[in-house]
């Protein structure tokens, strides 16, 4: 921050502060990036013209005032894609190798051989097919499995899912997987998205994984879904309501794997983003395009910015 | 076993019936290939030519009789390359990620948000430069980690490895990795080859993993090791003795991972296994040449064959 601090009167505040902040100044850096106070702070906005957030989901600034202003919103687009999808293939291992169970048999100092799963040749259907999805996908490849997509638009062909089915068309898909990775933004189309009916859809022993956002999910269809079997198996990362209340059925359903929402949080990633947000207020600065730019209408980037 | 039961005798035996059956046979399949018992019968076997292993280590048979004989030896090699390295790769990531830590977390329904590691970048030593070691390196190279091989003799420019450091000179490199995975085969070369000089020479941080044998290690030195935090953390598939004693201090080591003895046991394996015979025993009985015919002197299958 200090060459931003060279060239621009930068006021740093917390949520309590942001409303007195926000007065007067053009752009804001929300580091926060879960906070619901922009929207309360929204008023005292009186010459705002850029948003850039500290991540790549920017659900929790998608209000009406914000999404129909001309302020431009930016996002923290690729910090987190290689670590997330790092973390996507060490739970998929976790569940191949049953990690969990021989973790549990050690603290009980017994010794019990099993049979463990191949990684390569399973089935795995990534949604959401930005950055983070593509990352998923060329990662899954590239130790054997079989990938595909799910997106807004159906395609062929694709450099990293070959086939992309369109998310409408979800549940008719779903029994061909034996992973179904969540992560795709959060949006009016994409809310609830597994529900009941895509559980049921899961072929028996599919797994699921969640690292996009807990409102992806119902919830309640997740936990009645784990207990009929569809989903197998859950590793969980992101929730409805964060922290993950500590009386959440969740947190003891067996083969649920819970993570406190930290899969793309790698050791240097505060640096990095502070280092997007520096070279995209050194092109605002200078006149120049912004990178990653939300269309609010999507509530995403769109791909080929 | 079907199609070798219509062309030779065969005589189904445990340890305890080892003797009586090796009298007069020609072959044997070894199928409990942790087994001492073919010592014990070794005088039993009056025309014995051939014997195959159902595994890729073959220490368990590398007595002085057998050693000295006629007797041709062929192993399993090959049928657990792929499975190990998915192990291993699962254990990479599931200490990069602090996954044991999130099972822990979760017992105790706390959420507590971690920063984590990333695995592309870090430097990984397979020493054992084998058909598993060479799918272990391919799989972490895939995955973007650095990787180096330590084996009998010092190469450049492998296909699977770049460089390959002569096990003899270890200490040496250890400094230099992150990761140091041993799938060497059990000789009297490699015996104890992980000592207190090892593990002294590892670089701070560095996590150690072995799915060849427990004989590779000192076991005493790794236990004084992972207490001085070098190595800074453990996977262990194997050991000196199997099963781990339930009184061993390492199932309660911080940072030790314990599995016991099944990286490569894929469901299917035993299938495989036989199927690997079958072709060997095919060979043998129309003269054609074996298959991973083990060097006796060696005590392993070399390259190249």
């Amino acid at each position: 921050m200090r060459t931003i601090e060279t060239t621009a009167l930068v006021r740093y505040t917390d949520e309590k502060g942001l409303a007195d902040a926000l007065r007067g100044a053009d752009a804001l850096f929300l580091y926060d990036f879960l906070s619901t106070a922009l929207r309360r702070a929204w008023p005292a906005a009186d010459r705002l013209r850029w948003v850039h957030i500290a991540s790549a989901g920017v659900d929790p600034v998608m209000f009406p005032e914000l999404r129909e202003s001309d302020v431009v919103l930016t996002n923290s687009r690729g910090v987190f894609d290689d670590s997330i999808a790092e973390y996507i293939l060490g739970v998929i291992i976790a569940f191949a190798k049953d990690l969990p169970r021989s973790l549990e048999l050690q603290r009980r100092h017994r010794w019990q051989h099993r049979e463990t799963e191949r990684v390569a040749g399973r089935r795995a259907l990534v949604v959401g097919t930005g950055p983070i999805g593509r990352a998923v996908a060329r990662m899954l490849r590239a130790v054997g499995m079989a990938v595909s997509g799910a997106g807004r638009r159906a395609a062929d062909g694709d450099p990293d899912f070959g086939e992309v089915h369109a998310s409408a068309e979800l549940a008719a898909h779903l029994p061909g997987y034996d992973y179904v990775i969540a992560v795709a933004p959060l949006t009016e189309q994409t809310k609830g998205m597994f529900d009941a009916a895509a559980f049921a859809a899961m072929a028996p022993g599919a797994r699921f994984v969640n690292v996009g956002r807990g409102e992806l999910v119902v919830t309640a269809d997740l936990m009645a879904g784990l207990r009929a079997g569809r989903p197998a198996a859950a590793a969980l990362d992101v929730f409805e309501t964060e922290p993950l209340p500590s009386d959440s059925p969740l947190w003891t359903m067996p083969n649920v794997l819970i993570s406190p929402h930290m899969s793309g949080d790698f050791a240097g990633w505060r640096d990095t983003l502070v280092e997007v947000f520096a070279e995209n207020f050194r092109r605002w600065h200078s006149g120049e395009p912004l990178l990653n730019v939300v269309d609010k209408q999507l509530g995403y980037v769109p791909s080929g910015q």
